[in-house]
């Protein structure tokens, strides 16, 4: 017993060091983007799904907002269509766009609902439809089909699933005015919600451990970002690839009045936890 | 002008027919259970969405709630599955309770959501796991796989979607302690929701007028049923073969304290608002 | 049946129709100004009523404002003294402000507040004494007596009656710091309290079909009138006479804050509802 | 200034000694009862409204419930209609009906609304016919006319204006199921109303100086009541005439719950506050 | 008893004489800064309790703020420590700095807040340490130790106390940065709290009839002090010696926002209410 | 980095274990009695408003109890008294009463809130003086003089100091009718107040490690006990001497409605903590 009660006591001490970052965020709202490996993972999953309802129930209100990139592919595979890209996007028709919205909002979404509702957190799945809270326009019709560009979102809905106590679970879907269903990047859309709830902080989960000096030495981790030294940071090709729509993102949010934008590594367990609640971040932040 | 005058006060004349039936709903709950041929044609769902909508803004709490078989049978047909049905139940394998949940939750739920935001109205999409509102356990599993047998539901999440301004939209989903997910009769669910929430009243969108004494012959319509006859019309062969189950379940509401239920002919434009809001009732009456 | 079941088809297109007006003025505050014809002859007053009654049930705030000339005329012609009018002004000595005082807020009043209940609404009749809410000077105390020149309405009263879910009857009297009553001119007191209350109209319910261009031709309705055409109109003697001071009301709501104001024909049978809740405006509308 | 000083001492002592009692009756409600004599006195009028908006503020929730006997009177003669009584009950058709309707409601109603505003308070005038809230049937409609035997008070108007910090001033009409409006007795509809808000106490203000063993000597005023002694006290004489139908009201109201009733004399300035915030009861109460 | 009834018409006038000022500081906050002669006597102690419980109960807010000298200097007495003063401030050593805090916060607090109660009053005891409240910097260390420079005052736990309906006693203690626990000068913390709560006035309890033109000659007072006219009285001497800080925190009161500020006698029985709700001032008001 | 990186990783870990502890007390009230050896070392004091402030924040409802022997005595002695004890209580003349409210209220109590503040939690002080909430009679006057028996324990101010999102600070004092004050045993008193309160447990912090079956063996801990071994455990020795007593609080706390009772071992730095929200209890639970 002697053996357990100091671990206890280590475990106290720890809750003790959270102290500080919970008064930090209590009662603020933190977005959290979820999306890629930790999503496919089964076990990482099930961390994510425990670090939002641990923060949900010490007072900080959590949004968790998701895409579904592999799995969209999976479905349309099933159902015999090919998915092609271009720039980037999924190119959407009207036939691939159902599938969008069946495999976002039907599928991922109530899946995370499910998986919070399992270890007793309270969920509430929404999509831009519901409240019909993201409008957008087409970005380019011709080109990409049904890809949206965020004209508006409606803080609402997300409000009033949180001041009911629930955790608003966010598929990436929008609607232009003649009703059409568009898919929208999740990054995107979470910035944009981020700024649109004046969050403290947006918390995007990726595939890499956060922006490297050297991309081949992973203890070259930068920090902290000030949003005016992005420019530099891609004329060195520091930022490069696919990290320059996640990078503009994070500005983007920034200019929006989020406080904090978080870039960390999603295939860490407790990745959330250990930068939300601990002296150490694991990631880059971006202010 | 005198033509449209003319026009105008027989459209008052009408609004004010209306207002006692506006007042005897005026803030009570009416549960619409929507489903079948009414789904299928978009003309008609286009005509219940503005009846829900206009239901909702003069002040009656109504909360629609929908199955959606055929566009199940044809999501599962273009990803190569066969659907396979015994005593009227869809054998539910995981794979088809994945596509359930994708095309309740996702394509059929989001898509009324949609259609009320594109009127005006303004509604949130649920389903039975959204706050794991409803709780099943498998009615057989060996028989029929992931079919549930509502064990709980949780008024709370519909409350609060009304009590905050929007329609709820409730897709037919429940899960089991292991966070499973299980197809569910909409009937039945309609019914447990109805009863769960003490509502005014339960109105079944259906393919057929309602009750009729001589299934051949559309003039013999049986405006009202007290629940202790069914027994006997179900005797007398009145009450048969698919209709049986859907009785039931509105005996079912009955006995859980719904005030009234009806059996409607969903294939009517407005069947909702001619049962509700004016004098003579299209279809049958439980009580 | 059939018959039958066609008539409540339409009654319901009627009632769905109706659906982008209730949207508009959903939770909106309508002043209604009656009086006039409309209000001697019993049938109307009935269907003003159910208009009210109606537009309260659908969510939107009425704010019914009455005058009463002739029946203050018959009450002291039954107590042996006679009208006299200057200026189309009532003078008012104080005997004849106790005889105003009675038959507004004692009278007729009370009667539209009980004919309101009658047919299920909830009514509350104020009159500018209670909570002292409109204060008033002498117009010109030797000329005319006991009539008031509005200074301030306090638009609490009103507003808090809303609140607890009463239509608010309220007849146009104010009171002086002295604590004297004064007879108001409805019409312009329905203008001040529109004002007062930002109102999204303000409907007054007259004894003629509107603005003519030619006031012997029916036909000739002007549906639309800016406010600054009104001194042109004035000018071209197409408003004359006693309309001079009704549009002048109209105007200075208009400028009080007021979005639309309304001169329709009170003679129609439920012209309210055919001014607010149809797709045909029926009178003049000052924007 | 010593002299001042000294009286500004005493005036404080008696605030003090008044602490007790305010915090006896602190956010009850108390009905004041008023008419007759006291009535018809200005000076005294001013010293009731003053004591109603003192109650009001030291935080008691004051319902003033008036009759109008003599005026009603004086208004038909003026209108060259004689009153007729029969067994002390006001014989009313109809035309006598709405006189009543004006003059209590419209002139003595709005007059106290008018006098307590004009000394800082806040009052709203009710009657019977807002929010329907006094059912009453004939009593007799062959012998008394429109003389209406209360079936049901809803209190919720005056609780509602208590609510939003009004002091209801309550005229005792009725109306039935028909609409008609009928005359109450005062006294009745006071206890009654007085018994529905569950009252800390019924103050009856009259025109004696409360019950005496022996009518012709005030100095045998009887302080304290059982409502078990009143018959013995009937039987004696010493409640006798005009005094039985009020000591009858008063025992009604104590056995629906109000928890004191009191006989005071109106005649005497400030008789309720010498009543309700001082040691010495002024008339006779009954428990 | 016609004698008794005299005297309770008497008193019954002076409640009536108190309705306008009562109406004037209805649920307005009123600072009494309480010390000096008028506490150390008890039945003045019992009379000022007495006064506070009456202005809580006729709705005025009252916030009782309290320092305690000559208390302190008791206890440091029995314990054997010498009281020390340099420029009429106590040089609070960290030992002294405790006893201030047990006979502020634990003896003279908690005694008034037991007789407020004792008296069925509700009172909260508070001192600058509660909510962190008061916080402070040394005023010189070296010089005075634990004396304490007001740097904020955060209004939030007293406005709460007065929120749940409690009377907030509050003892003049603050806090560092560090934690460490200051001695403040209890008339410059009622001027800085009233001045933070934006009150109505501020009543300063002393052991002098007000100012004095002639301080010899208790006729004359000067009733009413323009801030402005303050450096002229002091040049004359009419302000002078310890008076001198006592105006200025009055001066700083009003600069702060309190709207009218009080020097009155404390030993005179009930001097707040007959400043309060008398016509006469008893002491200085300064504006 | 790998290094703090792992370290981060476990301190997540830590926090997710919370996690079914976290939900289990959300919203709940836990009353800690916190006094003895704990209270007088300055690093466990400040681990345990650590503690206190953790629990508040993470949605549990703290109430914080004490009493304060030592310095109690400290304080006398210092004060040239003696203390003395009969049957294990403090022999409290008025004189020792006067000093045990000011090292209770004033010293203790304010030091515990002033440490709260300290580290950003926010507590307001009370005593069973404010708001006059316990309520004593004398224990036995001529023996004990102001040593107080518990009458009654109002919940109200704690409630409301909750409602407003302080932590109380509950020092253990009463009054009497006659508004003496008594001191009170503070495990008797946190007894009471978690009864009155319903909470959902009782934390004693001792100088004990619990309940052991041989006290002179600290692996001979009892975890767990039910009241109604409590007898049987007296008869064998294994709850004696001081005991006794404390373990009759714990079962009358269990009688008046709290759920479970602690006794824990205040010198383990933490032990609230590891109480409450980690999976092995550290001292002994009374179910």
């Amino acid at each position: 017993m002697t053996q357990s009660m100091l671990e206890n006591a280590q475990r106290a001490e720890v809750l003790v060091h959270a102290l500080p970052y919970i008064q930090k965020y209590y009662n603020k709202i933190i977005v959290v983007k979820y999306g890629g490996n930790a999503m496919l993972n089964d076990e990482l999953k099930a961390a994510v799904m425990n670090d939002i309802v641990l923060l949900s129930l010490i007072g900080i209100k959590v949004v968790l907002v998701h895409g579904g990139g592999p799995e969209i592919s999976d479905t349309l595979t099933a159902m015999g269509k090919k998915s092609e890209f271009l720039d980037g996007l999924r190119v959407t028709d009207a036939e691939t766009a159902d599938v969008v919205q069946m495999v976002l909002a039907g599928k991922i979404n109530k899946e995370l609902v499910n998986r919070i509702g399992g270890i007793g957190g309270k969920a509430i799945g929404l999509c831009g439809l519901d409240g019909h809270m993201i409008k957008v326009t087409a970005l380019n019709k011709e080109k990409y089909g049904f890809v949206g560009d965020i004209q508006d979102v409606d803080p609402q809905p997300i409000l009033n699933v949180l001041a009911m106590g629930y955790i608003p679970v966010v598929a990436t879907l929008g609607c232009d005015g003649e009703g059409s269903v568009y898919n929208i990047n999740a990054d995107t859309a979470a910035a944009r919600i981020a700024g649109t709830l004046k969050a403290e902080s947006l918390i995007n989960m990726t595939d890499i451990a956060g922006l490297l000096m050297d991309k081949d030495d992973p203890t070259s981790l930068i920090p902290r970002v000030n949003v005016s030294e992005a420019p530099q940071l891609i004329h060195q090709g520091v930022i490069s690839g696919g990290m320059i729509p996640k990078v503009d993102c994070c500005i983007e949010a920034i200019r929006r009045g989020v406080k904090k934008v978080f870039i960390i590594d999603g295939r860490l367990p407790h990745a959330i936890l250990m930068e939300t609640l601990t002296d150490e971040g694991i990631g880059t932040m971006f202010i």
